[in-house]
């Protein structure tokens, strides 16, 4: 299938049917009478692109003449232009729309589009036209809330908050929701220190916890991790708006302490573990790779390899 | 700041600069002459409900007369309403849309609204109204996808497939991307299945990979982890549609070959450890616990902690 196929589609569309009226303020920007045919096949008209999967996207701002298209003249337009796509044996749609054309929105839900996703200033919206139920992926489905065990090997002391807005005042770790492109052990690091004052660099990756349909995240789901992170600041500076109190604990009586969350509790005992036998015990550490395929590189966490076990060497 | 005050003031300003025209059709279905008054009051009414962080929630979706409204007087009231709650010291404006309303959306983007999310039928836009930069929540900016490592101890066999999808022919484990709501192990054991037709029970967490601005995550992370299986099926039946070879391979060719991912290389060799060693070195196991505020449970990873320290029994 030649790429834009569709695109000469939606121009023939045009044309056939509303174009005369539709383009006639376009025309007057592209040249004069006799130019209507030109601004048609110009850059200015709607691409449809298709993808590898044999889908087809549409991108409504690259349309610049749309804004003369009132919304039902844009459905029975898409209408038509759904049916030749079926025709040519394509399987879904994603129709992205910029939010200042979000009246042609509804006149794609009419036709069975539905939200893929929307984020800041525009929307995509997606039609499966295939066999059997959509297999489009998803959208982002977890929001990753990261938590920093700020641990003092020295002093056998661990840095705790009470959140100032939580109903029962439990002793926990301070942290919060990743920043969009922001790594695990960054976030810990970040977070540790607008809460508390106290600055720490990442050592490991010590729990994870997954949570669904959670009021807190829009009811998608949840992944909170909690990070052993090394102090190297120990003033503590707490931020009154998010704490109530913050103060370094010993390991001991975090461990032995009832008011707490089941999951502080266990990392505490999980960090005592540690500190006794070996925090290689608890640690699943990182280590930058290259991905194969984007050329970008990615954190990668596990339980810390034996050298023999990395190089291979003498290991048949 | 009692409740719906800005329900009332949404009533307030309809009744006063619109009204007349506005609910005229609604008058008639509320029963007659005289009951304007009593429907703009009644259950129909757009509620603006306050929330416990001083933002406020409008559902268009409650207002049904909303319909008799055009986007440009929407602007208006809107535009007015944001006046209101900004001398009420509201700091935030969330406005839920339903997708077959979304004419309201431009105008709403017009007085600084912007897309929070959308998801199947209808989107929220916010609006922040507070000092300094926005300090409203994000949404979701995870996939989670799972892969797992289905190794047979009786034989130090793996399961590896190819993708018929990539460019380069690697040996992988197989895996996909988490539904919404799915726990990591069941995604796992169920994409397993689904791509080799080979049955298995997670048995634990062995890596976790972060990477950020990926293009098949439209933009946002994903995190990718790898789950130790055990099989308890062995003939191979696999996806066509998703891979081109599937088979048995002995962990040492595993851990050996070339034609594989880095991660997937890495995973091999800590599979080999913990073969020879035993897999307490290299397993985060999970466990079910109770959360504190929302009565769900929720599954918890970590290096599996030793008797004693559960209990802390004989521990001081």
């Amino acid at each position: 299938m030649p790429p834009f196929l569709s695109g000469r589609f939606w121009r023939a569309v045009f044309t056939r049917t509303r174009g005369e009226r539709l383009w006639a303020g376009h025309r007057r920007a592209s040249g004069g009478p006799g130019c209507r045919w030109d601004a048609l096949a110009g850059a200015d008209v709607l691409r449809a692109e298709p993808d590898r999967f044999g889908g087809i996207s549409v991108h409504l701002e690259r349309f610049r003449a749309l804004d003369r298209l009132d919304a039902a003249s844009f459905q029975k337009v898409l209408q038509a232009a759904i049916q030749q796509w079926r025709s040519e044996g394509r399987i879904a749609v994603w129709l992205h729309i910029p939010i200042l054309q979000s009246q042609y929105i509804a006149p794609a839900a009419s036709l069975g589009f539905c939200f893929h996703h929307a984020e800041s200033d525009s929307s995509t919206l997606t039609l499966w036209l295939g066999e059997g139920p959509s297999r489009l992926p998803g959208y982002a489905t977890h929001q990753v809330g990261v938590a920093g065990a700020v641990f003092d090997e020295n002093t056998r002391k661990i840095l705790v908050v009470q959140d100032r807005n939580k109903l029962k005042n439990m002793w926990k770790f301070p942290g919060g929701l990743s920043e969009p492109g922001e790594d695990i052990g960054d976030t810990a690091v970040r977070e540790v220190f607008e809460e508390t004052g106290i600055k720490s660099e990442f050592r490991s990756l010590l729990s994870i916890r997954q949570q669904h349909t959670n009021p807190g995240a829009f009811g998608k789901s949840d992944m909170y991790i909690i990070c052993r992170l090394k102090p190297y600041s120990f003033t503590i500076n707490f931020c009154q708006r998010e704490c109530l109190r913050c103060e370094w604990m010993d390991l001991h009586d975090l461990v032995k302490t009832e008011n707490t969350t089941p999951i502080t509790s266990r990392v505490a005992r999980l960090l005592l573990y540690g500190y006794r036998e070996g925090f290689d015990k608890i640690d699943f550490t990182v280590e930058e790779l290259p991905a194969v395929y984007t050329g970008l590189f990615y954190k990668l966490y596990h339980k810390e390899l034996p050298e023999n076990y990395r190089t291979m060497i003498g290991m048949d």
